[in-house]
């Protein structure tokens, strides 16, 4: 077989993997929006099956075999060695999983889903425990199982961020909170602004309306997507052409849908960019979840909080909410949308406080993976780490360490490259400022059609070609620094509260 | 291995092939409803893929010297020898096919099913041509990979209703016809009865809350499954706890969504009424397809076309549809809704002439098979059988032979256990009339809770246990009698046409 008949037939296996994953991807779309109660436990039943189907294809001496030759080849194209390479990585680390921890994991994932929906309808995190725990534990067997240096956590930080470590997570929280607490406080000293007019009745289907149109705007194509509703929002790609987003509504206060809508727009549209030819290989796949996470925040913040995109936004939404917006300005909407106030809910935080909440994530899962905390310790941390952090009281577990979805997904190490994606996110921002000059102007007039083509151009279409910090570098001409999310805060808030 | 550890082995194994066959069925419910337009081409390869690891897991050297080493036990209970049997007989059948072969058949499906889309759009049966006779290439090929005796379509004829054959649906078929010509003749001389309130407008909104009600009403678990719209009205499970039907709306023609409503019920409430415990196994299965339709076709039409069950849902309509119904009576509305009178469209034709709609498609694909015809003859056949039989010209290829889906499906030999299901359903009521001597007292109150538990006990429960002629003969006595149907059709004809 010649090269690039091994190299076919390479991605012929990698097609049929992406299939059984992104069929999996279809049964948790589904499970999230449009699954009857009693259905549950069958699904994940079904889930777990095609996970252990789709390790089992992935772990195939065959495909092994087939890596190593073309490892070995000098006649690939540098994207195609590049795909080979990443395969190749994800193939070695794939390889260190049985069959039966897949499964094991992907059982106990889905029974611990079902309890943290339990346990909130509860408002009890004891219904959730047992269950969370069983998991922690198999999250720790999973760090012995892919190996690790200096500490467990590390290993599965490294699944969400390559070559993301504790030592680097501590060093930029240890740079970022003090300075986040000290512009804080000058915040804190200045009179607050009012966001009341966001806590009024706003009819569900008008914010739905309103939604769509945004969505639209921002050229979220739904030709190759869709969106429903969720009990939490989240995005889900079956492949650039099925793209899937989610929203939720509250009547009652209007903040909560539309920055959720612009930021799994901002997922969405990376994915829609990837480029289709890769379907099923590393280059078409994102970057990393922090690179992910900077586009929807780049678009929920930078574009989506700044005053220059309601200027253009704000007139329409006042006509689909005349009532509600008509004694209210631009100014006052434009700060009553940028609140800066310590609170209880991560996605409803601003954007100073947010970092607080990640961070207390971020300290627990650390103590749960090496052991020095366990499930039962969880609500007690949280609830002390709130009060001291932010002087916060916890009133009970819904509103404290039952909101997040994520553990219940297995999903720790995640957390971090929330934060991450800010400070790529502004990072980002800030040279497509330089280099789109006039971008602001742009935004002001409604047309992000340059920026979205500057972002598919520099990021989308790189598929993972480069890591995060790779990416970055390219992108912006040096690694991530925190000093473009710091200076921009400092600007947009220096503005808002006179400071 | 003792024979009860060998027993549950073979049941994991099951589990894990109905998991794939579910997903992959979640996958094919997802494409009907949700799926944007440019997802197509990835979705059909994800259809592909599943159905190519389904096969794969069915064919296992492992799970056959399982299924040949329970068949030598004599400790197995019926139950369990009864799976063993029905699986082994279908796994020496899954064993014909080659893994090429299911791929190919899967890729073409998904061609064809996209080609009819196409056509239909551009109202041209030359745009389905080609992709639709590849696929009858396939079939052919199928019917010679699965072996028959005398003709090749009864190898696919099978594949739908175990033991049907050519000969016998000419049987059925030349006694019926008659009969049916004659009615049809008897009713033509009478006067015609009036449905004009039925085109009429009723909104989207209205007509969706109607059939929820009526879905409701018959015992639809809504924890246990959904309704959606769709282009065409169907139903499809992925479990008994998870069991999906969809409707389509016109806004002008009120009897296109309730009785597709009832009827997709009627499927429904047969798998929601299969027994949990052995999913994935043949007795947690439906008996057979003409089973299944006897199932819609008995709530849709011995019920929900009767006068008893409107005595009880007319005035509820009414109060739905004040404007609409307010100057028909009951006694009018009865006959509309049952008005005989040859027409097009297979889905919309009235209990008598529906059976001639099969009759054609049956004669055309036994000449497909065959090879007597090919695809591009299909019009021409069509149009003239149209013609001759119930004196309807067919004014385009969509109200012609572009109207039915089942052919993109690939099912070819599905459309006679329609027919069959009307006759079993005929036959199955009038038992229930004879065995729940209140039963039509209780449907004119709305009642139709015994109903329902009687097919659960004589028909939902027994799964595959028995095939379609045993279970007739368990539950009413005898085999199939066609006689049991033209008695009921002579029995409703005589009072709403005088006869």
């Amino acid at each position: 077989m010649n090269t690039q008949e091994l190299y076919e037939k390479y991605k012929t296996k990698m097609h049929r993997i992406a299939d059984v994953r992104n069929a999996n991807a279809v049964l948790q779309w589904d499970q999230e929006t449009y699954l009857p109660p009693k259905g549950a436990a069958f699904r994940g039943q079904q889930i777990s099956t095609l996970s252990e189907i789709s390790h089992k294809l992935f772990s195939e001496e065959e495909l092994g075999d087939a890596l190593q030759e073309l490892l070995s080849k000098d006649d690939l194209s540098a994207e195609q060695k590049r795909n080979v390479e990443l395969t190749f990585e994800d193939y070695t680390k794939n390889k260190k999983y049985t069959s039966a921890f897949v499964r094991a994991l992907s059982d106990q994932t889905n029974k611990a889903f079902h309890a943290w929906i339990e346990s909130r309808k509860q408002n009890a995190f004891a219904v959730y425990e047992p269950e969370l725990d069983k998991l922690i534990q198999l999250k720790k067997e999973e760090a012995q199982i892919l190996g690790f240096e200096q500490h467990p956590y590390n290993a599965l930080l490294d699944e969400f961020e390559k070559g993301c470590t504790v030592n680097l997570l501590d060093k930029t929280f240890s740079d970022l909170l003090p300075r986040l607490k000290e512009l804080l406080q000058r915040i804190a000293s200045q009179p607050q602004v009012n966001d009341s007019f966001l806590q009024q009745n706003f009819s569900k289907k008008e914010q739905w309306d309103w939604g769509m149109h945004l969505i639209k705007q921002l050229q979220f194509d739904f030709e190759a997507g869709r969106q429903d509703m969720s009990e939490h929002p989240f995005s889900i790609s079956f492949n650039k052409y099925d793209v899937r987003i989610t929203t939720r509504i509250d009547e009652n206060d209007f903040s909560n849908m539309t920055w959720s809508c612009i930021h799994e727009t901002g997922h969405a549209l990376y994915e829609q960019g990837l480029p289709e030819e890769l379907y099923g290989l590393p280059l078409g796949e994102a970057c990393s979840y922090s690179i992910h996470e900077s586009q929807s925040r780049l678009w929920e913040n930078n574009v989506g909080r700044s005053k220059k995109f309601w200027q253009h936004y704000y007139p329409q939404l006042q006509n689909y909410f005349p009532d509600q917006f008509k004694e209210t300005s631009l100014e006052l909407f434009y700060k009553g949308i940028n609140k800066v106030q310590p609170s209880l809910i991560r996605t409803e935080a601003d954007e100073i406080t947010y970092h607080f909440h990640v961070y207390i994530r971020y300290e627990l899962e650390k103590r749960l993976i090496e052991g020095s905390l366990s499930a039962k310790d969880i609500p007690a941390f949280w609830n002390e780490h709130y009060r001291n952090l932010m002087n916060v009281e916890v009133p009970d577990d819904k509103k404290g360490c039952l909101q997040d979805v994520h553990w219940s997904h297995g999903s720790f190490g995640y957390f971090p490259t929330y934060s991450l994606g800010s400070f790529y996110a502004a990072q980002f921002f800030k040279t497509a400022e330089l280099q789109l000059k006039d971008l602001n102007n742009e935004i002001a007039e409604g047309n992000t059609a340059n920026l979205l083509q500057w972002l598919r151009t520099n990021i989308h279409n790189k598929g993972r070609f480069y890591t995060s910090e790779e990416l970055c570098k390219a992108v912006t001409g040096q690694t991530l620094d925190v000093i473009y999310f710091i200076d921009y805060l400092l600007d947009k808030y220096t503005s808002i509260y006179t400071l």
